[in-house]
């Protein structure tokens, strides 16, 4: 075993609805137990208002205590998502549009659908990378150790196995997406099938809704690169039996 | 309407389990809902492990930034319940015996079950005073301005209804919600103009997946009733004129 020190994270939950009691935080435990799975500790998490002034001086503290930093909510096209813009403000870094996030959101509306709202979706701070979003298609991205992520649970959780290899924690755990045209009630059954066969895959079904149609992304994890395959490859075989519509393999 | 002033609060959740992600963090939203209906605003609430130093220091923080303080967790009877004790070296108060909890207590438990661990719930910071429990015995307890509330959020639910009249807060603050079948980047802009028209208004948007379909609920908060119903009428004027359907309004 190779003597690794402590890997330490800070989880920072932007929000007024969960100051309001509105609505519970789930994202906290999400995030923490795949940190957790990766060896990598969560020691805080700290809710605070959508406040450009919380969220510049919270980020600042929490990036320079911890190794990484998390934030959900905040990133989405309406007037009280401030938190790339703040971010940019944490880092002293130009707010902008963020090319690739452009194509991917432009790409993924249908032509003039891609209006001023969505677009806004694509502002980041400057050369911040993206952070892929297997469920609704808008990323979150990272500047240095703070990464950000969307307020929606769901989504939220869709994001997360594709960043495992950006972090160093414990040793690197391997996934692929396999996005489909279904409900998760029409593959429960064969997919529980599929990881009983494949226990040491961790296979994850997240629900997507794109382009008003709905469906369920399939991701699979391991240390072990041919184990994803086979398990893949049982995933593709029960799928073509049920005639069903791969939209995206990544 | 008189002009009370605003009152804040902060949340401290004591737990290694919420921070693991074993375990969801409830008492967030209840002891929020709560305050809010007495008019005292929640400003920040920080999830922190089960170490006296990190208590200490966050209670120190949070007692002289804010109003008010609640912490949840750590008041029970075994060996990683430190949350009393801290709390006294907070405030450099003896940690002892607190007579009234100890009778309660007393009188709780069956002759012969009041065992050395649950005398130990009577242990409190010199001079606190008693938050009842109406659920389960043990009660809590408040030094100043930091109410000591445990972590089962039954238990603590039960609790706060007894607290309402020692607290000192501000006017309720209202609030309205307006379900949409939208999405949020189809009414970003119309509602950014409606929060432009009405900046006393707190106007939140959230995506919700309801019963197979998607939605957003737009959330009004104001302590002025007049001010939620002007800026509602704006709503409902953008919604009538794109033809969005209404799914719910409370």
């Amino acid at each position: 075993m190779t003597n690794k020190k402590d890997v330490f994270a800070g989880i920072i939950i932007i929000g007024n609805e969960i100051l309001s009691g509105r609505t519970k935080d789930l994202n906290t435990s999400s995030i923490s137990k795949w940190l957790n799975s990766i060896g990598i500790k969560v020691k805080e998490a700290r809710v605070i208002p959508d406040d450009e002034k919380s969220i510049i001086l919270t980020v600042n503290e929490l990036r320079k205590k911890f190794d990484y930093v998390f934030t959900s909510g905040g990133i989405g096209p309406t007037h009280d998502d401030i938190t790339s813009e703040s971010i940019s403000k944490s880092f002293n870094l130009k707010y902008e549009t963020q090319k690739e996030a452009f194509k991917i959101l432009e790409n993924y509306y249908s032509p003039g659908e891609f209006n001023e709202g969505r677009q806004r979706m694509a502002w980041m701070p400057s050369n911040a990378k993206l952070i892929l979003n297997p469920a609704s298609g808008a990323p979150g991205f990272y500047v240095e150790n703070v990464f950000c992520l969307p307020g929606v649970p769901s989504i939220l959780e869709s994001m997360l196995p594709g960043l495992t290899n950006n972090l160093v924690g414990g040793d690197p755990i391997l996934s692929r997406t396999i996005s489909l045209r279904t409900l998760e009630s029409e593959i429960a059954k064969a997919l529980k099938n599929v990881q009983e066969n494949n226990m040491s895959v961790d296979i994850g079904s997240y629900p997507f809704f794109r382009q008003g149609k709905i469906g369920v992304s399939i991701v699979l994890r391991s240390k072990d690169k041919s184990k994803i395959e086979d398990c893949s490859l049982e995933i593709l075989k029960f799928v073509k039996e049920k005639k069903i519509e791969i939209v995206e393999r990544e």
